[in-house]
């Protein structure tokens, strides 16, 4: 923490205003923030000219509560037509933003508080004496702060502390240090532990909920998020090869048996596709028959597993679906659960559309029987109306090393800072 | 286009009060946003007060002009003190914008003038008469504006005209309609051609771009964009598979010889990832000698093809390196050239970080040869300082099939809305 009258707020003075190198910006960028957004700049504005007060992590609203009683907004030397009003937000939640009935006044003030903390984390950033990152072990910062997803939800007060300790334990990539040292990978804010800590973090508490959901005891397991809902169901696959022949991994198909995977007629032709990519090939992928409601037929499946077998090919993956795309299907997860457990496959639950009924306390019971499965497709960005796709598979077994193939041992159940680098340079 | 006093603005008039499906909501949320950003709201907050006037496509400037003469911004019968300065966009570029030194009423202003065409946006979105999409074909779009990646930079002026072009053509998914029809997918705003036309033309122009500068003639080939430089650098090696033994496709890797590739000891270790991953296995990827700047030494890799060919194994990819992890080395692409066609060995060019000295007249000659690649992996977030990151695969060869493995033939040259939704589905 920058001691008052030093780094950015006396960049002018300390600086020089003739230093070609700094012209000010730190405190240009802030004026135009601050008109930008009207009156919730003032404490950045009074702070600016000359009142030494340092921005508080936590005492925004009692600051702005102020600038409600004296509009003192007089960079220009005008009026401010900008009102903060004095709300309470820790019996408020964002139910209670608009498009909710009434929820101007409440939206406005929430939207200038989440301004706030962005701009004094601009000001930090700019703050020479501030730590390009304030680090701290995962483990510190995961006995540090609450990181349980309530069922509740939670109040505007804890989004906001939210914010500010996300802004917290972020890398500060306006530091003149960061750019130096960091030229490369500044700009990635969730590339690994070390530049957003608190972003992989809640990766990991999220995931943990999402096996949780599935029924894993305890949200035991491990998991990864992905591009999308085809690369999971490859990356399943992947995962059932390497389970069952690891030599996979450096001898390739040439030195394993022939193997064959299972799915439902209906299912996502990214079975398919996987099938393809990882070598093994589309023959290989063998459609089970529907019934007349697009639901795989148990029969069908244990008489085409049988008959592979006689064959000489290696059952490895049934891929059963929770949510086919076009008929909205749920397989028979328990069946299927039944048939892989008795010949030993590994059963993937393709749940990408699905899975949100997981969270329906009327319709989970679609999915009875995906406690069972050793890996789910599950993507948020379907029916639980996440805004950018994202997609997550997620792992009944602890470890994450078959998601990377080739890292080192390690799972994300012991983030450590190396070990999540080389992890998330899986992509 | 609404007729005026229709749609969003007579909301309250139209659709009385008390219906509890529309409370005023869109109304409420022009309110919130006129106050949130100060006096620019202006002209909005005139049309909700009922003078009838429309927002312009292109007149926003004009209207802030006289809106400065009579701040009359009286919704909470306050004079406003955000005013709006009179800036002719056309000579001004980013780099006047600050951190440029005087740059703060620049900024100011044309932070103001982005957000008031954003909020057009946000009106129009819950206009019922605004149409979802307004839909042209893709050749027609590419038509009507001027598509081209100018060697100069943009004026401000041709950037604002970029962002009213891009929502003007982008779905509307505030429209109830448009929640109706696409529960599923409005939210993903890059995901098809139908659902972002500008950014899906952007995608093609940039990657041809990219392309034209690697130095293949107009441009031509093909590309995709994809999660990282492994994920792109096992595209390519996917690619040279499908290429040399299409039948890999559905047969698997059992039904075609034992493949082998070749990188330096340098090289990134997503080469060997992407071996495991596409059944290929670690075994096959021949690491070739380096000389002591981190160069491959051409004379080794011909001894190691000929060694391999001689043990019955087929070469069929070479990955060349432009710029390695530890040393930023450039292999030397002729020879390695000259090799792969002697050959007929697919050559990939790895030029993730490297890829960027393609933008420097000086230094470019460090990827002499590049244009000979079959393949070229090439991040903009790494030299190029893209901010989120962005990997590209662009190929000499015109046809995205290969890209696609499962999809119909279709090629990035000729988008049509069904391919460019099944190519986009990869991922």
């Amino acid at each position: 923490m920058a001691t008052p009258g030093s780094g950015f707020w006396s960049f002018g003075s300390e600086e020089g205003s003739g230093d070609a190198e700094n012209p000010g910006t730190a405190k240009a960028w802030c004026q135009a923030a601050q008109k930008f957004t009207g009156g919730i700049g003032t404490k950045l504005c009074a702070l600016l000219y000359g009142d030494g007060e340092k921005p508080m992590e936590t005492g925004a609203k009692e600051d702005l509560g102020s600038a409600e009683k004296t509009p003192a907004c007089t960079c220009n030397n005008k009026p401010c037509s900008c009102q903060k009003a004095d709300i309470n937000y820790a019996f408020l939640h964002s139910t209670d933003l608009l498009p909710a009935c009434n929820g101007e006044i409440t939206t406005l003030s929430f939207l200038q508080d989440v301004m706030d903390i962005l701009l004094q984390y601009v000001v930090k950033s700019f703050d020479r004496s501030t730590k390009v990152i304030d680090f701290h072990y995962p483990n510190e910062l995961l006995q540090e702060y609450n990181w349980e997803l309530a069922d509740q939800p939670q109040t505007l007060e804890e989004i906001l502390l939210n914010c500010r300790t996300t802004l917290k334990y972020a890398i500060k990539t306006g530091n003149r240090h960061a750019e130096i040292l960091l030229s490369g990978i500044a700009y990635y804010p969730v590339f690994t532990y070390e530049i957003a800590p608190v972003f992989v973090l809640l990766e990991y508490v999220t995931l943990r909920k999402m096996r949780e959901m599935i029924g894993w005891p305890g949200g035991c397991g491990d998991g990864i998020f992905s591009p999308g809902g085809a690369i999971s169901n490859m990356y399943a696959m992947l995962i059932a090869r390497f389970k069952m022949f690891p030599e996979v991994k450096e001898k390739g198909m040439a030195a394993i048996p022939r193997l064959v995977a299972f799915t439902s007629e209906h299912s996502h032709f990214s079975v398919k596709k996987g099938a393809a990519a990882l070598g093994i090939g589309t023959d290989s992928v063998i459609l089970i028959r529907c019934d007349e409601r697009g639901k795989i037929i148990p029969s069908d499946l244990e008489r085409r597993i049988i008959e592979a077998k006689q064959k000489g090919f290696v059952p490895f993956l049934v891929s059963a679906t929770a949510g086919t795309t076009v008929y909205g299907a749920f397989d028979p997860l328990l069946a299927i659960a039944d048939i892989c457990k008795k010949y030993k496959i590994w059963m993937h639950v393709d749940a990408a559309w699905g899975g949100g009924l997981l969270m329906s306390r009327k319709h989970k019971w679609k999915l009875n029987g995906v406690e069972r499965a050793n890996s789910v497709t599950w993507n948020p960005h379907k029916m639980m109306g996440v805004p950018l796709q994202c997609s997550a598979l997620l792992v009944r077994e602890e470890s994450c090393s078959e998601l990377h193939l080739l890292e080192e041992k390690c799972s994300a159940t012991q983030i450590t800072p190396s070990c999540t680098n080389r992890c998330r340079r899986s992509q």
